[in-house]
């Protein structure tokens, strides 16, 4: 008999107990093939229990060399070069979409089609048109699907949802939000990359980054009525990527800036822009409302401002900068003890779980999940401001 | 002979040397008549030497009790009932009006009739069109003429204006700007005084809190191409102040929001509420321009910050929080040492100045101060704001 | 029969109604002589109706230039080369000292006995020994006495010791105060002015900023108990003020840190140095308690931050960034409408508000205002700071 | 011949590629084991490409079934009850202790004689003479040693070090730091837990949070002279964590509040309380130079704030505030784009890339990592500082 080693092997052990695995297809490999890798990787031990594990099945991309790469570094099982292969495969149930703008309708209405929950890159589409034919396809397919607007995941904003749900901050007056960035100033000398090209992206910093607070406009106020703006190209014209001694022409806009009326009566403003030096991730939206108001600002999105009306003692009023790190703030008692702060890939995590949740029980992705229908709302929206600054009139919603 | 006390007299010295004393003539006494009345007191030996010195004749008001306590108070040699009579009292040379919006245009006209100069209240008048007569007016009598946007005389705002002035900032492309307060909201049980008409205010929040971003949108970005706004009033019934058991009519907007395109190309926003909880007298703007960004926020007037792009070392890069309060920032250097900060009662000190400057050395009372040409600007912006919110669509501005 | 002008004349009225007048006498025309002149000449029309009508009588100086400049600029009826002859002026009922630290002592007695109320710039002394003669002079004398340990009177510092009488933040476990500049550091070329001489000063940084922190650990936590202190002269030769080429010995302290120990029950730490980069009047202090925490910045003084225990709702705990500007917080009534900030002159005023009410109406100077007891206090913390600091061990309190 | 799935297998490649595999055995499962087996799975395909793959392959524990969950969790290959078993596996080359403070010494001093390298937590040891003997074993083996102060490996923290090194900030004059948490005041109702209990832990605060920032002390400033110290323990009977009927002696500091001296010069200020209400993990520190500031705060740990002396223009002089998101960051090439934030737990991913680092490379643990003497050092601060709190004298280091 051997020498008692006193291990005890987990070999044969599910790795999380009785949570089914869920077969993951990944489109793309870049920025968001990365934040959501290790979304998948993370999700099960820290959220723990899991309600599923994802298992990573397979990851598609046209560079050979780059997406074998991507399947050595995150663990993929392997790799496809044709994302219409990896559709064929019935290992994957949930499709990824994290791939560039332009490549957002096919892959998804096709994974529909075979069935695959999907979990789709924002914005959803190019325009609001292309943005139906997916919410179409996905509810014709009966599948999960859920569009990454992953900042309703900051628990910091789930946490103001949750306050203007419970009634705590009343009728809301004031909406205003801006997403500042600053990386394709002159002193970058950014060339015209996918993102500023409208056959590719459909919008500049519109669907990048305005459609990011045009969705937590929807998830924090409610419908739109109209909206009034204006859009710039400060730049445009910027060297070709591949051949940097041509230019080529920038055909979407840098910035917009647009006035906002919502069905519930408030009012607002909404801006995003790449042109604002020093900003570098600065997406920053203030709350009036009848009984307080509540500021955030994703370069500290550990932290929440809130004013409360008549709070006592008086003297001491003022806004609040409340650490949202407490065990019973959202999704907190996954992570660490108060005050040992989490970054923005976090946000990635709880929305893996929400479609995780949806799929293996049955659950609605909504309300805190943006579906097809809500990247189909925040896609008429864009629309519209486009619109709008086109015709010098403010222009009337019709989701 | 008598006994050597040691004591040396200044009687019959001229109290700030040989500075030339200018009378003064005060219209009101409530809020603005207490904070011009100080600055007239605090100016000439805090300014040491003054280039004049305010002789305070005498304050006009219909309530005989309260001008004659104000006079009082403040030290005026008299006072008067009737803001006519004042205006024929030959010691005075300066005709300070500090009165409600529907009492700018009248006095300010027979002022410039009289050859009195003048310092009004903002907002100029109540439209653009009154603006004019009053613009009118002042321009044929050939008298120095200063509307009191003293927001152009905060320290830090005068060193915004200086370094886009030095070619430090670059084009500019953004400017977005908000005016905040809370006061009318429901908890403040506010009811319908003269503010909140429209016969005597003109407008509401705007030309009273938007007029002073308008003001300094003119004054730090230049001159305004198109507005498209939205109003809002969000209680429109509210208790008269005589008779509180009646409700009357709010006819001027509790809020309002624009995007305005200026004429070099930057684009922004406007906006001001009276609704907006916890933000007391929040008037904060941010220009994010080619080579750096400033932000201001009044409620912390002495601070300014700054982004500059390019700065080294590279690590270190951020905005800047500078303490406005050095020898070298505008008009420190008749203050306190740095760090000992100064208030919003100084913004008049310093606007006082500015006029008596004009007057006294025949200087321009522009750029730094802000003429009745200035006031009209604004006020046609106003009228444009209201305007586009009612027409619901963009408006070109004709100045 | 004249024609009717309308004007009243307020020729004969007195200024402020029954208001006595207080006759003053100042000595020092320089930062505090400018500081206390403008606090004099505004509290009678912003504390308004004032307890009394300061008179500025007399103002004493060596040099006849500056002091006839002082008397001309400041509006005093006249001056004095000699202070001991000022104090013999029946005019005068108020002897205010503003000059260095070496001429507080004789003054001061000289003042007491000759019956006038004083008030004295801080520290009191040069060391605990000389606080101690004049205590016991303005004692013997039966007159008011007061050191302007101004930063009593910043409205957010009351709040905080109204808060702690009210028992709402219950038991206190920590003060830690520092209080920063930077104003000596090699960049400035500071020469060995009488702040460093401490024939003249008594101290360093100790008595100059640490002495502010000293009295308002009394004023807020209570007595000490003990002290255990480290000092450093980080640059011991400077340049002569009169003759650059030759170089003078520091002999006080440029900074100090030290723990302390509190008889209450409570710890802390204090630190004062004028060698921190960037810190330009940081006066800054936290308390942390049973029921609460509260921390001030004196570069924001118009602010208050405060945490509160078991808040509700729990979500949006965090600390309150009030600012202290509400008709109800102390002294605020008498200025402007919340968020229009005041300045560091302010607290000057209010500062001899306090003793002029202790006069007119017989009240005590303290609690509120700190008297020459309090006075004597912080010099004997100085005292033991330094000696802790040249015996390496704590050092017991014996007031 | 069957159907071109278009899958390529990575069945077979090495996950990263030609990393080496380290073999992992952790010791302790809670708060620091879930924060490390993190740290282990995200390091390979974050810090991509891995200079080693760590192997979990086994954890340690008394309770056999939450090391059996832990396993499971984490995905360790298996699991023992006994360390002294998990020392003996050839498979494991890095032993990680994350246990109490009590169970620090015996198992790495085992592992060092075994042969395994070294990460263990902080404090390393209960008592700088316990610590020694750790020492002296890690040494004698030749083996690399790393302990967790993990908060070298905050990229603001290390940005530090590096401008300290460059000299840009040239001579230092202070340094002051806190620590503060409020998880056992009153109304949190802690029982007598280990961490309260001398013969477990050592020491309360000081160990725990001291130890922190007496490292850092080190790290950032250098060697200390001597520290003058008073220590409190607010709460001293609490109930025992089996029997909350019974109240349990608590034997350690709720806070220590210490003077210190470095060898260099400079003079400081050291803190850290569990009673400070409202700070929640509050590590923050200033430092004062000769040519500029920097003050820090783990609560915004992307964040750092720097003074420079002489900046242009000077007009825009004053603290930055540098998000630290930029490539050019210490280890932020591996993160995402800036201003998307990281969070507590990434520090502990660069702090084993650096251990992995000096293991396969045959590098050195230090400077930037803490050495089994690093842990030594502080551990001598923190008896020094018990000794003069006790002794109530300032007492001289001796490392």
């Amino acid at each position: 008999m051997g020498k008692d080693t006193g291990f005890t092997t987990m070999a044969g052990a599910k790795s999380e107990g009785d949570a089914p695995e869920i077969g993951v297809g990944m489109l793309g490999y870049a920025f968001m093939g990365k934040a959501h890798s290790n979304a998948f990787k993370k999700y099960p031990y820290m959220m723990y229990p899991p309600v599923a594990v994802p298992k990573l099945v397979g990851i598609a991309g046209r560079s050979v060399d780059a997406v074998a790469e991507a399947a050595r570094r995150y663990g993929y099982e392997g790799y496809y070069t044709d994302w219409h292969k990896m559709l064929e495969d019935d290992r994957i149930q949930l499709f990824d979409n994290g791939g560039p703008n332009d490549t957002h309708a096919d892959p998804c209405i096709a994974a529909a089609q075979a069935g695959k929950h999907i979990l789709c890159e924002k914005p959803l589409a190019r325009t609001a048109e292309e943005s139906k034919t997916m919410l179409d396809a996905v509810t014709k397919a009966g599948i999960k699907h859920q569009v990454a607007f992953n900042y309703r995941f900051v628990p910091a904003i789930r946490q103001i949802r949750d306050l203007i749900d419970s009634g705590k901050l009343g009728q809301i007056y004031h909406f205003r939000a801006v997403y500042l960035q600053e990386w394709i100033m002159p002193h970058y000398g950014t060339p015209k990359i996918w993102r500023l090209d409208k056959a590719v992206a459909g919008s500049g910093s519109l669907g990048d980054l305005g459609a990011h607070i045009i969705d937590l406009a929807h998830y924090l106020i409610g419908g739109i009525k109209s909206v009034s703006a204006l859009t710039r190209t400060f730049i445009d014209q910027r060297p070709l990527p591949d051949d940097p001694n041509k230019m080529g022409k920038v055909d979407v806009d840098d910035a917009f800036v647009s006035t906002v009326e919502f069905e519930n009566g408030a009012i607002g403003t909404l801006e995003s822009t790449r042109f604002a030096a020093g900003r570098k991730n600065y997406n920053c939206f203030e709350i009036n409302a009848e009984y307080g108001s509540v500021r955030f600002n994703l370069e500290r999105m550990n932290e929440l401002e809130v004013f409360w009306v008549g709070e006592e003692p008086k003297e001491t009023q003022g806004f609040h900068n409340a650490l949202i790190s407490e065990g019973y703030h959202p999704w907190w008692n996954n992570w660490w003890p108060h005050g040992h702060i989490i970054g923005w890939e976090h946000t990635f995590v709880h929305e893996i779980h929400n479609l995780l949740d949806a799929i293996v029980n049955n659950k609605e992705v909504g309300p805190h999940g943006a579906t097809f229908e809500d990247g189909y709302r925040a896609a008429v929206i864009c629309d519209a401001i486009l619109q709008s600054a086109s015709q010098k009139k403010q222009v009337d919603i019709k989701y």
